[in-house]
């Protein structure tokens, strides 16, 4: 856990152009350990559970594909010229251990150690591991920052109340969190919807817990600034946590997720539209669903790295202009 | 075949929050076999031919794959609330035995067993196999329909005359559907075409045959509601066929298929065209050529599931206005 | 479920020469399902559950692949001129619904349907799915026939305690079977153990079990018929359960399965092995652990699908004796 | 055509110590191509039809993707010392064009241009395609050498009668040859057979055409040498015919072919069996049923290309010995 | 080396409806070779060399890559109606040979070839290979040219000055170009440019060499034609080289490279570009970065293939104008 | 570098049943960094070099590869009952930095480097990259041991002398090793041997270096014992080093290497054979050309794995004795 009073410099990632990219220890684009650094203003931490999938597993070895796909990142943001790992300490916290085998008990162990995480006021950017991590990560963020402003990339809406009685999925983490207010209603979104229901009702159940839509097809005759604007409306200056569903991404861009579903987002449009919460008040933000057995020649872990790094951007803006 | 007369509730599919999507037989969306129910309103039924393919063979695995990856789907049509499996009686039909070793005779089996099953007043939406089932599928659909408005989603004309002299192949259906005047000139359309062609009378030799050509380049610059509006002037009231070869889809998209062309569709493209058949005369539909050895990550696959899931909305829709 | 007093004639699979043997619906061999025919001597089944595996997940769709691939078997043995399809009814009998959410209900589920199949004195053949299963598929046949002489084909001894504190998981259930006295100790046996240990402990705590051990490494020196005589020794006349989790062999002949272990048995091998029990009193086998995600041109699934049929010979060869 | 009279020197294969192996022109182990040099003793031919295959497709890429597989190969043989580019002039012959929509004519075409390129006495090396090339190939090896001793390596008998009415397949290409006395009965051998059959009459069925039978099984109890021994006797000093389909080689050795089987032979064996032909009146052989769509890292058409060398290294050795 | 005076009617590629695509040699759209024609405007050559590569390896197979996916190319153009093997005779050169192990030396090697075939007033499309080689291009064209109108397709500015104290790397030819006044500053321009810097000065030191930047994000707000229409101005009508990294495509549509970064051009918008480019003058255009072990079902190498018939196309074009 | 008069108890890998063994940072076999503990006995270090090789680049991935695929392993070994981990402090080493654009100056690098990890005492055991590295390896090891007796598995005799001028390749390290007499004639051997030669010289060329050859034929007739035997008396009691290509196996066991050669060794008898050197004073070892862009499943990535996993339970072993 970070000691936030001790100042200490930013330790830059392997350098590159000194060691090539391909080589060294796969720590998060090659950052210095939780362990290795006094203290860090964010952490990126992997979750490496799939347990709550309904359909193709594999998300377990999200947390390390994604780690080896980062090696590609380098520190120098190419629009905003922010330079993510030198304005503020970043580390790789590793890997929340839980236990594949019960649900319940593993969902506990992510709150915990998530918690412990940001405790001291870090940050984390969170690398699943499948879509049910949301929920205790927001039980979380809870704990320091109140109820928060979720937008919700992806192409289902995950507000299903069970899936074979089971109260905790990757189908179900969102009705969990508006059961215990963990976000405010009326200024939360979806984005990206599109994938077919399991019933008509499904989306106005889901309307009844607050979220804005905006469906992948609006995409398709709206802009991407549009969006934006209409997102940032929503948000306003609450806190905000984002939660990326890779499979908002049309399979094309990621074919290495569980429930893939087609018509979905390019990365450059996905890219666009986080790279709009610029100025916004975010506090955490995760990407999951990342399979990678499914994945081929590191598309979707390289997508997942680099929304992790516009993440890691948002941070560093942030806290150069406090 | 179906008994018409004899009304039934329809058998909806294997229920996915009760039985896991990724359990029981591969009927395609796991609904009840021809056999299994009295009667239908729609049948999707396989073609596994690709003896007509000049390039990358491996469609005959096309509807055994399709079915495997229709899994996915879901009752509820997250764009306008239809229920398709709901509303009228579908069925998996299996798949069209015919002949890899004797195109003339493959293509007689062809349209015999699906005049079969259409004979009644069932629709059928077909899964591929090669382009060439397209010219004998016409010929079903001719006995019962008269010419149909022929709207034609492919990178290619498939208007070629022949190729070793072999006048049945996956480049020719619709210059013999020509010449036997089973599509209405002057009310047809190919749509999404792109690849080189084999010489710059292709085009005009084509237009002779009486088709409206979108190509895909106009993608670039007009709107998808634009495209929308002239097919439906094209088509009017006429009884409507849509083909889709699954290279109409950029490769990106849809990797899984014989002859792919760059500069393709875009699936969300694709499904906006789609939907906007909602209210025309849709007699008939079929999806080929897609060649699961070069899929990914059951992409093309899922593609073609969702496009057939959007044919069976359609059809249900139709259904609910009557 | 079977009415063991009404005799009915084999239904034979789909004739590959009349149909080819890629089209059609995908049951195991092109076999009737079980609602399709009056009674059954044999029935394929499979498990679609992988929530008990530590390492690569993926084998819940181990059934729906190995019954794709079990498209290319034919009638005849190729070395005993059995006709096991012809000598005995056999059944496709679809997938065993169990919640991948809950591993204990889940195995109550296994072992209730699975009895529910054999309980008329049919046998049954399993396709998982992982490990765990052979646990309450133990159960189910110990309710039949007592406990069972056991021969395990496998890369790891699977009698560890617990992981994670859970008792259920792919690598413990032959140490909950035990515990039950559902093997007959003495005269089981495991056959191509090689994988690294938790522990030295592990195999003395093995034997206490009272499992022989054929170590893989065995098969560099000795012969095929000199392990079958041992074998056939240690089981004698009991009734045998066979269970084979396909890493037994060689990653480089089952690459599709979650916890490869290199050095192991070629297919040559195990073929030989398991021909080698004939004459011996099958009463039910299990084929587990067929990870398609990491699977190549069907390696794998081809694998499982053809000792599934050596399984069937077996059973139709001992008939015939009767 | 060669003009056999004019006496040339070999044109060595590109050297690899000179230009890189992955650099230049795809001609078979980067040799010339049979319109650059005067003449031939031996050509490497492909026949790139698959429209003869009752499963899996794709073997009309097979010369394709052997061509580029075969760039690894190098000048010395590393047991005999044998310099097969060095001691006979060799060429690549390129492919005999022949039509995927008509299988009779198509094997018109193959034995037409086959004939063509032995006629004034040079040997073919023929890269498939599918089998039912060997027949039209024996064909024209019979205008030349009369009837054959036919070895014939392959996991099937390819004897049977018709598949689907059709008389010429990939799994009849022998039965045609029979009745027209291609090859010698009683002095023709199959080789590493181990599927299972359509009938328990084919075996029996196949004897009487005049096959000694080496069932793959044999391998795990005989040494290769004994196998040598064996088909050396049965072929004597009649002109020999190899066939080899490629699936005579396990799954793990050759994924990327129609229809694999497990427990069948390794490279190694398969080696040292056609090793053991040398001093043989060897006429003709093929390599066939590569499939590249399912080979995986090239390992089964550098398996095909490394066959294929040791032919040529069987000529070359018989030159060197006249 | 062509002689430009003597007048020669360009041969055809092997006609796709006598031969099949599949068959035959694998030349760049089954092309004449070099030697095989007495003279040719246009020249595709390959330059297998991939050791300035940072990141993926494996570019040195891209030219024979790139050969085996050009076979699906056909004759005439689908927008344009331009013939481009038959208005002007068009070769395929080979591969230029260079060392693997001396970047120095194989630049030098580069340089001299490539001039060779150029020098009597040909033009070449060079297929890579890294993008190292752009440099000893430029160098080749400057003898003929002087400077030229430089479009760089890329997801990066290639304008580094050195990586590990090596000056020829895949990431500085551009710089090293601009020491030499290969191009002329302030009328060339990247296109496409999107991934992260090293440094925020990447793009300053970038613009002091004279590039225009037209980055990624702007085919999100502007139209193609928009785009065209700047890059006509920039170049207007001075000698026109364009190099295009593989990478400029979103990973979606090339997988198969060196480094890709997300977010970037549709194959759709990169053909609109090109073809925007008639008119101008094109002297040479080389197409890199494509590494073959990263592709899938040839997307990346068909992508290539089109790339390089357009600027056939383009060159054909001209050749007709004048 | 450890301080060797240090005692310190070794620390163990993270416990699979504790914290998945799918979760955590990628060191080998997740043991500490070398940083992260006081000393080591044996060190694992990966050299991400590739730029020696002639045939298909990408063994600079195989440190990380290997890495991720030894979370596989497990304390005990299966046969030995050896505990590698526990009777001797083993950490990761991390990865050599070395240039990718000068195989001289990386050389020195991986030579000084290598050096520095072994000169205090302790052991290394190298995951390549390719095989150029051996040679800085055995200089290294010459600096500490003097001249070794030198066991090499290869498919290649890797003594040719240069490739394109080039001295250091990976086809030369052990004739540069020669020509410095890092090891000692007469007491060596190449195991393995298949491929063919560039000239019949090769191998007597090879043989005045003193090498002993076992011919990978050879265990088609021999056991392993006799391999065994024969190899423990050509080495003695010299100083043993071993360096392993991982194309020894065949490419049915190792898919994912640069130059594969069929006929190879199996898993099954390369593990026998390592295993052998029991008893032996094993000073080093690499394993090496390990490509993972070719591998699939982690086949290769495991193979190797465990092969690193049998040389630290040589030094346990040996360290157990004294």
């Amino acid at each position: 856990m970070p000691d936030m009073t001790q100042q200490s410099e930013p330790v830059q990632p392997v350098d590159g152009t000194v060691v090539p990219r391909y080589a060294g220890f796969s720590t998060f684009a090659r950052l210095p350990r939780i362990g290795d650094v006094p203290t860090y203003d964010v952490a990126v931490v992997g979750i490496p559970f799939d347990s709550g999938v309904s359909y193709r597993p594999g998300a377990r070895f999200g947390p390390a594909h994604v780690r080896q796909c980062s090696r590609v990142l380098r520190p120098s943001h190419p629009q905003t010229a922010a330079m993510p790992f030198a304005t503020q300490p970043v580390v790789d916290a590793g890997d929340i251990a839980c236990t594949p085998f019960d649900i319940t008990k593993a969902m506990e162990q992510v709150e915990e150690q998530a918690y412990a995480l940001i405790a001291d006021g870090a940050r984390i950017i969170t690398i699943g591991g499948d879509h049910t991590i949301a929920y205790p990560l927001l039980r979380a963020h809870n704990r320091i920052h109140g109820p928060v402003a979720l937008v919700h990339f992806d192409a289902h809406l995950d507000t299903w109340d069970t899936y074979f009685d089971a109260p905790l999925t990757h189908g179900t983490p969102f009705r969990r969190a508006a059961e215990e207010g963990l976000f405010v209603s009326g200024h939360s979104a979806h984005v990206g919807i599109r994938g077919a229901l399991y019933s008509p009702d499904d989306l106005s159940s889901d309307a009844e817990l607050g979220f804005t839509v905006v469906h992948c097809r609006e995409f398709q005759t709206r802009t991407v600034a549009d969006v934006v604007a209409q997102l940032q409306q929503t948000i306003g200056d609450r806190p905000l946590y984002v939660s990326i569903d890779i499979d908002v991404l049309d399979p094309a861009h990621a074919p290495g997720t569980g429930t893939p579903e087609i018509g979905g987002l390019t990365s450059r449009e996905l890219l666009e539209v986080v790279r709009g919460f610029d100025g916004l008040n975010l506090v955490g933000a995760d990407i999951v669903e990342v399979a990678p057995a499914y994945d081929h020649a590191e598309l979707t872990g390289i997508a997942a790295a680099f929304l992790a790094y516009e993440f890691l951007a948002l941070f560093g803006r942030a806290r150069s202009r406090t």
